[in-house]
């Protein structure tokens, strides 16, 4: 099953500068192979669901490892089975109605 | 890794009445032997990571088994390592200070 | 327009103990007279947009107040032109079902 | 008070194309004067808070009163006390840690 997500980790107890943990989380998401795309509020991923969410889970492990205690992390995900979409099929099928 | 998780599955494609999707998922997080409470945008769920991820799977599954072409589902989750906590936990700490 | 929300206030650079700031939150959603509901992982409220939307806006201003120079907040939020519903009956529908 | 915003609409009800409602809505926050980035699951805004909320329920009564009978929207909002940050800055801030 094919699946787009939006990820956004939030590390706690680390003050306000999160931008060095959302950079470990970036590799860790674009070794494991994912399709990537870093946007102001989050991270959009496509990829087979095993490997997007091990990944998210390797996210967290590796932000904990850094430091942060505590994290928060929102995630929205997107499946279909009428038809293949991809990250960019999206954003086209939008601005080709604008 | 314990992860407190507020799942809220959307199915598309399927009209306005969505409580029937959202009552097979919470029968696939319960036969899951997740502790889950549902409320009014969502379920909380509280379990070990694999456990809970492995049954938010099997919601998309189910769901697009139901007939529901596409899926748009949100997820927060948290995590942490300073202690242990519960769902009961996190509402009687806030609780606790109002 | 009526609303029903789910709100996540997560304040950064504060430390991990964020109930002082739930609970502070949850003192101006109530002052508000807005309907809300606490779980563990956010509060369900339910009211007209610009009630709800401005206690909303309120809670940033306090959580600043106290002391977080950052805050990351999530909400879902859900309108329908078909039918009233409230946050119970949402429940219900979905027990229904169960 | 300024804000960055992740929105994703979703309208329930009216099958699963929904590119067309999300074009609405790219109008009417850009046609607001916000700035905005549409990427694959959502779109970043960048305002003044009581202007980006506003424009926010336009979108709401717009998609309602192009046919979608119910909405459930998702929203991430970051406000900050210590600085200014724009959303160029953060990608850029993320990017110089990769």
């Amino acid at each position: 099953m094919n699946v787009i997500v939006d990820l956004c980790v939030v590390p706690l107890g680390v003050g306000v500068s999160l931008s060095p943990y959302i950079a470990a989380c970036e590799k860790v998401l674009t070794e494991a192979g994912l399709k990537v795309a870093l946007h102001a509020y989050g991270t959009n991923i496509e990829g087979e669901w095993d490997a997007v969410f091990a990944a998210i889970k390797r996210c967290h492990e590796v932000v904990h490892e850094m430091g942060a205690p505590r994290i928060s992390t929102t995630v929205k995900l997107g499946t279909r089975t009428d038809r293949a979409q991809s990250m960019e099929d999206k954003v086209k099928s939008v601005q080709a109605k604008m």
